[in-house]
């Protein structure tokens, strides 16, 4: 190999050693590590963080990606695509000033001390002058990054590489006024009768049954495990580790599947990476909302489908004997696609579920192009939900102060998981050209042909693409809510009986 | 503070905190890591020492330490100690060439896939020509450090700083023919009846007694956990995190508890340290040997001392329902101190065990000094076997290759274990006389005294203090073997009948 190639793999493979060493500390801290560990570890991560960027923005690294960048098109196409990568995030790494860097992560150190005091006394004052801190940083970020037409879409290059915030305004455009008029109509139609979910359901039992799903899904457990976790997610440590937790509660009989199999779609997509890929920056997805359709696809067009359900009611049966034996398939689909307009974000249905993303990330823009105060956010959370959702806001512990991203100084996140549902929807209509009998498949269990397409299609690729890419490669168009909204009105039409 | 001692607080904290995510990464390599991780963990593992490698033999960490090394009569004792014992490490770090770390590195892992194949085949032919390479860096290694009187000197400073080969072979030479002697009479006087030990014993129970003796030990299970693991170990993250790990077999009534206590005794000494010497290479023994006195003197002077039992057995009936009912606590203290000579080390009583050591301390001196070549270890291993225990060994698994330690180059080791029963006998005597009715607050299992006492004589004192000054400072004694041969005499005397 190519002398400067070989430096440059080895560089970039020390690069990875420590984040994913980070990782690992991380995953650590939220399964297994005792409750007074938490200030040494914090330590460790600072430590490792702070020699992680020093590593990955050296000069001799910059030096080294520009010679190797000047000279691409004499490489082989899949070296040049790694040099063109890391050259991307070397230079948005090296645009940010060091001190720069060090105040952002002080100031979201202490927002997110301040925001969960303010989210347990849901007192927004108190945490609006960190968010007024952490947007100007944010927005001091953008000018650092440099942007065509909006501060905005320098900061989704975060998250979503190459997408715009014109265009997420024209795709959510789509979106919103449909799925309103969807939950409307599904208010009108009443809910389904739920007697049989009540009461309690064992944990152990719930555990047990995701994990026999996850095997059944192709999770590998010889490169992954499942621990329980506060807040389910997934985690990669290599292409052969990757871990997913999840949490059961014995009051919600799907949460404890669902989350499995949502976080075990990420991990497919993780353990699916080309194994020359390891160590380099290419073994990820190429936006979050492209990782997000892996798992929402898995969670919601699978996972909550009724062939899904014939084949695993019978199946589940053995986990709670006795107690769903006059409970029919079409009941569960049901159960799990209850749709209702609510106040949570993450307890929110496919139906409503991108709603709540439109309002964060219309406020979100009017905040970082500055056309919305801080102290304004409260009450335009409010009228947002009204108009949007329909519901009043009771105090902003179950509004603008409900999740943790803006405590983080993310701007720009929150777009990715509603991107994630519409990837999701056309990726899954290509498989289900392509798949002989993917119905059929599903209902027997089989999930086999669906993880080899996946694996072929979209995990093995990592970042070897742009996500605008991908999804042209698979599906021949472009990212449009259409697909979406016709999934949408296909399932909870019927199932809500709303005619068309 | 002093601006010096305040950038080498620095510069010392990343490197603790490298070591201790280096520790996290080895943590879940044996607890929690999938089967197929392993090729990802030994990258990181190697990045993260080279790292700390590289960081703590900078240079510029060099010229600090010896700064404030040739002021350190105006620096308060405390600051004093801490770059005293920093330069000890920095030196013995740097006078290694960076080349022969490396190839020391390299020769040990291959050595250690070898030995694995070797041990399982009992074929030490195919193993001493690493071995020979391991034994020559060795020797190497002992040149680079220097010494006064033997090179084995030079190696034991890894272990047992301040202590001499000269000094070990006085102190085994008491040993070796007084608990030979002991261990004829032992045989002589014939076994125990034990049948009420057969049987299978619930390993869920097993493992639910050891945490709760554990925890009565005042093992901060806030700043600690217990797992399982092939080979029990206890291993320090900082203080607040010293996770400890045993195994648990249905055959083996007491080696889950056992090996509990053996590791709660160096978890009690790691989340004892002085708060204040978190992150600096104070926080831990001043030697293996010191280290493993507290778990021996748990295990053994404690675990397996008849008022312990005298008010565990009572507290085990309730995890074994129906089995331990016609059992008195002399029996299980009968059991728990079954003495006979074995061929494995591992599996030793504290009667045999030291001759397991003397026979390894002794060949390695040989090999270190030029004495022995490693082609004739298997019928000096044997010879040694033979005159030390009375055994014949019948193949080299069950003799010169059943350990791991010299696959990995760890020449110098093997005495600590041995040196940790003479440290352990001494401490508890001083323990005895300066604690009021020790041995009633253990037949009311109440330990808090006793954890006092270490922690104020012992554990807060870090690496504050040679082995053999704390030694003194508790006993006002020299190490010595009389103390440890006294105890085992006194014990085994009265359980074998052997009369005096």
């Amino acid at each position: 190999m190519d002398g400067d190639l070989q430096d440059l793999r080895r560089k970039l493979g020390e690069v990875s050693d420590i984040h994913n060493a980070i990782a690992l500390l991380q995953w650590d801290q939220e399964t297994c590590m005792p409750p007074k560990g938490g200030e040494a570890r914090s330590w460790q991560l600072a430590t490792l963080s702070a020699l992680e960027h020093r590593l990955f923005t050296a000069e001799s690294l910059g030096n080294l990606l520009r010679e190797l960048h000047a000279r691409a098109s004499a490489l082989e196409a899949a070296d040049a695509t790694l040099v063109e990568v890391a050259l991307y995030d070397y230079n948005r790494a090296t645009k940010l000033p060091e001190d720069f860097v060090h105040t952002f992560a002080q100031e979201q150190s202490r927002a997110l001390a301040v925001w969960v005091d303010a989210h347990r006394t849901s007192d927004f004052a108190l945490f609006r002058p960190n968010l007024e801190r952490l947007l100007a940083l944010a927005r001091q970020k953008a000018e650092y990054l440099g942007y065509a037409e909006s501060p905005y879409d320098a900061l989704l290059g975060d998250y979503e590489r190459g997408m715009t915030t014109a265009e997420v305004k024209r795709l959510f455009a789509g979106l919103a006024a449909e799925q309103s008029r969807l939950v409307e109509r599904i208010v009108a139609a009443g809910q389904p009768g739920l007697a049989w979910l009540a009461g309690d359901w064992d944990e152990a039992a719930q555990w047990a049954f995701s994990l026999r799903v996850l095997e059944d899904m192709g999770y590998d457990f010889e490169a992954g495990r499942q621990d329980p976790s506060i807040h389910p997610f997934s985690i990669y440590f290599d292409t052969c580790d990757v871990r997913v937790t999840t949490r059961a509660t014995k009051e919600a009989l799907f949460s404890c599947l669902m989350s499995s199999i949502h976080e075990g779609g990420h991990a497919l997509y993780m353990q699916g990476h080309a194994e020359g890929d390891r160590r380099t920056p290419l073994c990820d997805a190429p936006s979050l909302g492209m990782h997000e359709s892996q798992s929402r696809m898995w969670e919601n067009e699978i996972g909550r489908s009724l062939p899904f359900w014939r084949h695993y009611l019978p199946i589940m049966r053995g986990f709670f004997p006795g107690r769903l034996d006059t409970v029919a398939p079409e009941d569960v689909y049901a159960a799990v696609n209850l749709a209702k307009p609510s106040l949570i974000r993450v307890e929110a249905d496919e139906c409503t579920y991108n709603l709540h993303i439109i309002i964060r990330f219309e406020l979100e823009v009017a905040l970082i192009e500055g056309d919305l105060d801080v102290g304004d956010i409260p009450g335009a959370w409010n009228a947002k939900v009204r108009e949007y959702l329909g519901l009043d806001v009771p105090d902003d512990a179950h509004g603008c102060l409900q999740d943790i991203h803006w405590a983080h100084g993310a701007f720009g996140y929150f777009p990715t998981y509603a991107l994630g549902n519409l990837y999701a929807a056309q990726v899954f209509n290509a498989m289900l050209e392509q798949i002989p009998d993917l119905w059929g498949n599903v209902e027997r269990g089989y999930f086999g042909p669906l993880l080899s397409w996946l694996r072929a299609n979209v995990h093995v690729h990592g970042r070897r693409k742009l996500a605008r890419e991908l999804l042209h490669d698979i599906t021949g168009a472009e990212l449009s809510p259409e697909p979406y909204l016709a999934y949408l009105n296909h399932k909870f039409g019927a199932l809500y009986g709303l005619g068309t």
